[in-house]
């Protein structure tokens, strides 16, 4: 991130600060201290208000040093809530502060009482907005790093034998994101046959079996930005329902991405992928077609059956449906979808990979 | 977990809202959920009154049905809060409503606006006390994970070789925790050379020399447990200013281990460690001496400069002194300690182990 660009958020995060008669603003989400400062450490809070004050530690010092373009650099010796009060007491043109909503209850009474002569009100953060809508250069980042997600499920796929268990299998993915310096954006989801149906399933000791199918949920933090994909394949011979299942989600993924432009209803886009799920006879997913993402994994927008409001340029957005037979199988099918002027481009489906096109087999 | 002991837990818990005159309490924190259930989930929050109700999604239906021996399950099919809200509003007897203070102040609000005719108030959970105090099964986990971290160690510590990355070390070493079907109780921090004095550093491209400096930070989650250990190394022929730091390091987790009963207050543990570090001309590391841990990495109690409280026996926490050199080198030595009647039990020297002393050099 360059200066130029962090002084740019901070600007447009001042005058919002203005319309909510907020002198100051206390940025405690780690994501929202990176957008606005290049910061990609954590424990580390950000003050706006006559200055911008990175308060860090010395964990996180020398990192600060190097990354953060966006405000001083204060290193706190004490805890965060008396460190950050001190700064903001010693100012005195500083009279209504702000904080994050997404602060506890906790810090949010802890500061008030360490503020002396100031409001304090918990604001929804109007960083969250900005986030919202992707420059170019994020738009990049998100894009290389599922180029390398790519790269590191090839390099793991081709390790697939009977016998090999999930752990092993997310392992040696997540090891591949490392070799090329990169890291996991969340805990690498492996679910083989049954486990499929469990979402969040945690990889574990289950052995892949000589006819199984394969569940992989994955992403790639490259400077902070996340990609998020999952692909499903069938080891070996898959059965007849396995097979219907697999068609229907990749229609109803077609189908929400198909409508996503810029204008179109959140929820209109959740809806098309389940009525596609729905009209071939499966019961939809339970959770959200999709997330917004970028700085954190998961973000406004939801694709969501209550989700209001509606696409604009700049979204990004995860596209992905899924059937769960419990016992049997789950299928999902996930892409990382950008909305663009004319419509939308699908950043996760590179011409180049074997994975540009969900695979039915690959045995 | 058996439902003895949940049932124990909540029994416990019922009692101490008694106390505070409320009918409820809402349980937001997984570790909290996890310690009064056995689920292993996340997302999913524990509703304490009348009757005890798990409220999870369809993502975590399966899981919770195998794992959750404490209280009935509701499935919500809208999101949490009005699912939360609705569950309670149902419930005539509830009117004094508690819900921990680690939610947000967005999560607070949004509560309170739903309940109808309850009040709610933000409460310092009467579980984290509880969880302070380790029985003898969340010990044995510990020490299981931390014999397990030990093992896949040495397997990764068998493919050092110049030119290694720390991504790929890093990566590794969590494979090997995959292989035994465990996983990383957090990002594993592996910084060579200069990079060890960057506390939180995340492992990258940097390649390791002929002669250099490994400090390693891991741990190994099992069954919702974690350990939590730091070994650094030389690679090669140590510097005399790292064997003297090394060496003083060593000493300092010494004085502060030896110190360790019941009874004994907290800062004289974290100031034994910093005086040793500061006797031998080093300045001493800026973060905390320790922390509790459990079904959390960081959790009460803190061995820090301004903590207050004493030891009790039950106490389970890492001790971990360091000396960091910007533009050098980094070490910390990190080992888990149980308070004991007699004293104290070290969880992470386990003779069997080549790391069960911290080695100075390893070739």
């Amino acid at each position: 991130m360059n200066k130029q660009t962090a002084q740019t958020r901070l600007a447009k995060l001042r005058r919002q600060l203005r319309r909510q008669a907020l002198d100051a603003l206390i940025v405690t989400s780690p994501a929202n201290v990176t957008y606005l400062t290049g910061f990609l450490g954590e424990d580390s809070w950000l003050l706006v208000g006559p200055r911008t004050v990175l308060v860090t530690d010395s964990r996180y010092i020398e990192q600060a040093q190097e990354e953060c373009v966006g405000g001083q650099i204060h290193q706190r010796t004490e805890p965060m809530i008396p460190a950050v009060a001190g700064l903001l007491n010693r100012c005195k043109q500083v009279a209504a502060v702000g904080i994050e909503d997404t602060c506890t209850m906790a810090q949010f009474g802890a500061i008030r009482k360490a503020l002396k002569n100031k409001t304090l009100k918990a604001v929804c953060c109007p960083v969250g907005p900005l986030r919202q809508i992707k420059d170019t250069d994020e738009v990049d980042q998100v894009r290389r790093a599922a180029r390398a997600g790519w790269t590191a499920l090839a390099r793991a796929l081709a390790h697939l034998r009977p016998g090999l268990t999930e752990g092993e299998l997310a392992g040696e993915l997540e090891s591949q994101m490392r070799r090329m310096g990169l890291r996991p954006a969340f805990d690498t989801i492996v679910c083989f046959g049954p486990n499929g149906s469990r979402n969040h399933h945690q990889p574990g000791s289950r052995k892949l079996r000589k006819a199984d199918t394969i569940l992989i949920d994955f992403g790639v933090r490259r400077n902070g930005y996340c990609s998020d994909t999952t692909r499903t394949f069938a080891f070996g011979r898959a059965g007849d329902e396995f097979a219907r299942a697999y068609e229907a989600v990749r229609v109803a993924q077609q189908a929400a991405i198909e409508r996503i432009r810029p204008g179109a209803a959140l929820k209109t886009i959740d809806a098309a992928a389940r009525e596609a799920i729905a009209q071939r006879g499966f019961e939809p997913h339970g959770h959200g077609t999709g997330h917004g993402l970028g700085l954190a994994v998961h973000e406004e927008p939801y694709l969501a059956k209550t989700a209001k409001g509606r696409l604009r340029v700049g979204h990004l957005l995860t596209v992905e449906p899924g059937i769960y037979i419990p016992g049997r199988f789950g299928i999902r099918i996930e892409d990382d979808v950008l909305v663009t002027e004319s419509g939308h481009t699908v950043l996760t489906q590179d011409k180049q990979f074997g994975f540009s096109r969900p695979e039915l087999s690959i045995l």
